[in-house]
């Protein structure tokens, strides 16, 4: 028995079988079984993390590329878990700031169990009026960011709700419908698309108008990027462009839950979830967040405590 | 005679013919002569001013184009003289922040005098023991430009000096290059060509590398702008792009003559012009300016007195 004593049980995985060339498939992921001992092994302050929930974000398929050109993350291992973020329970700690019992998120793997050797990164979980599910998107990574591009870019304040929708998939002529719902132009765009759509955007931004950058999603399973043609806009309409990613802004994240939790609480938030069942379900859910399957935040139950 | 009084002289203009396509050529202006009355009519609070000297711009090119999509600027009049900033003599002023014998700077027609009815926009020049050709240039629009985007854009202070220069046009790997020049990364990029040359710049961004943007130069003489294919920067690198044009910070401009013109009476800025004599070889000077020809800033002489 390995690392003096503890429970050996098997650990669902799902593996990441090769570097992927346009969307991903079924066959780029595969289950299998191991075993893992379910306590932290004596000469490491980890912790061993029963994982709760998963998280589905676009960027994970930037991380199915050999080499993430540019890339601040680094890419996903062939033969190794998938990983992402995640909702856990602490079943054993040797790391001062978890104890078990402690509910954390973080980067998991796509396992039932991860033995987590550097828990720096993770966040404890103190408020569980919520669903725990939350932590993966409202009240963790993508809730982040929304509120860093809109706080920290110092963007839009006091404003949470929609005045007009379109789905910029169905629409025949971009530039025209955003003409229609934006007359005086566009003040502030939260870049996840690019594509036609930035290129639209960029038409008809404001003078001033800023720019959130932190996804763009049309471009991530092409072989190259498309080219974005009316920068020109950009000194025309003086614009401000601002990339950002959430990661640093983590240390924000109190003053975040600070600010967004009792909007969840009262309900002034809508916050619209697409639970999966299953770690097996996982590969088709994060599959279809690509061919926009998903009906709001994807995320993939793996057991509920 | 016109005017009530004055004196009529004849008056040497460049035309423009009609809008361009492509790269601008000797036959898109000609050389005509009219006749003009040196006297400011009655009615009227404009300047008469006898034009000194000419810039030659980029942004000149983007006012041949029939529409001018987006743009701040409002295109040429086929038919009517070219127009640009430059230096001139005001010979009678009827507004009364001017009187004969001041020398301004601002936009000007291509032509040996004009009659300027809205002079609120023209500075007066106040020192005169540097060149007056400077104010088409270090100490004119182009200075400002970089003033602006240097110190009000928060970037690049305490540093006029170049460490390393190659030429983007005669470089065959530019992303190489960057490389070799930028072994840490680009902190500051002050955009004005785009092209090949942005999509290297853009791999070679530093992290929180910023870039001023107020040109394209690259792109003025294409039908249809090129794409910009290397955006993913912005997020891996957390760029922030800001477009800005000088006219927004001409409030500023004596606060810029106070930091700038010490350094140039202390020869402590190199400055190079390229002054190419008289009216009717103004449009081969701006001409050769998108083929590169020009080295230094190029001014034309119409006057020097």
């Amino acid at each position: 028995m390995a690392g003096g004593g503890g429970e050996l049980v098997s650990n669902k995985q799902v593996i990441f079988r090769d570097y992927v060339n346009g969307f991903p498939k079924d066959s780029d992921m595969f289950l299998t079984s191991g075993n893992i001992n379910l306590k932290v092994p004596e000469d490491s302050d980890g912790i061993l993390v029963k994982n709760l929930y998963l998280s589905c974000d676009p960027y994970m398929r930037l991380l199915m590329n050999h080499i993430p050109s540019q890339s601040v993350f680094t890419a996903y291992t062939p033969g190794s878990p998938v990983t992402g973020l995640g909702v856990g329970k602490v079943l054993d700690s040797k790391h001062p700031d978890f104890q078990e019992g402690d509910l954390v998120w973080g980067t998991i793997g796509w396992e039932e169990f991860s033995l987590i050797t550097t828990p720096q990164g993770f966040f404890k979980i103190q408020h569980t009026d919520v669903p725990l599910s939350y932590y993966t998107g409202i009240l963790g990574m993508p809730g982040l960011t929304a509120y860093a591009g809109f706080y920290e870019v110092d963007l839009l304040k006091n404003k949470f709700g929609f005045d007009e929708a379109f789905n910029y998939k169905e629409e025949p002529d971009l530039n025209a419908a955003l003409k229609r719902y934006f007359s005086q132009g566009i003040d502030i765009y939260f870049e996840n698309v690019r594509g036609k759509m930035l290129d639209a955007v960029l038409l008809n931004m404001r003078i001033h108008g800023r720019i959130a950058v932190c996804g763009m999603i049309s471009q991530y399973n092409l072989g190259e990027p498309e080219g974005v043609c009316n920068l020109m806009s950009i000194i025309y309409k003086r614009v401000n462009i601002q990339g950002f990613v959430a990661a640093e802004y983590y240390h924000q994240f109190p003053k975040f839950l600070e600010v967004v939790l009792p909007y969840i609480r009262q309900g002034k938030i809508t916050y619209v979830e697409d639970i999966v069942e299953g770690l097996e379900n996982a590969p088709a859910a994060l599959i279809g967040l690509f061919r926009g399957q998903n009906v709001g935040k994807q995320v993939v139950v793996v057991a509920r405590d």
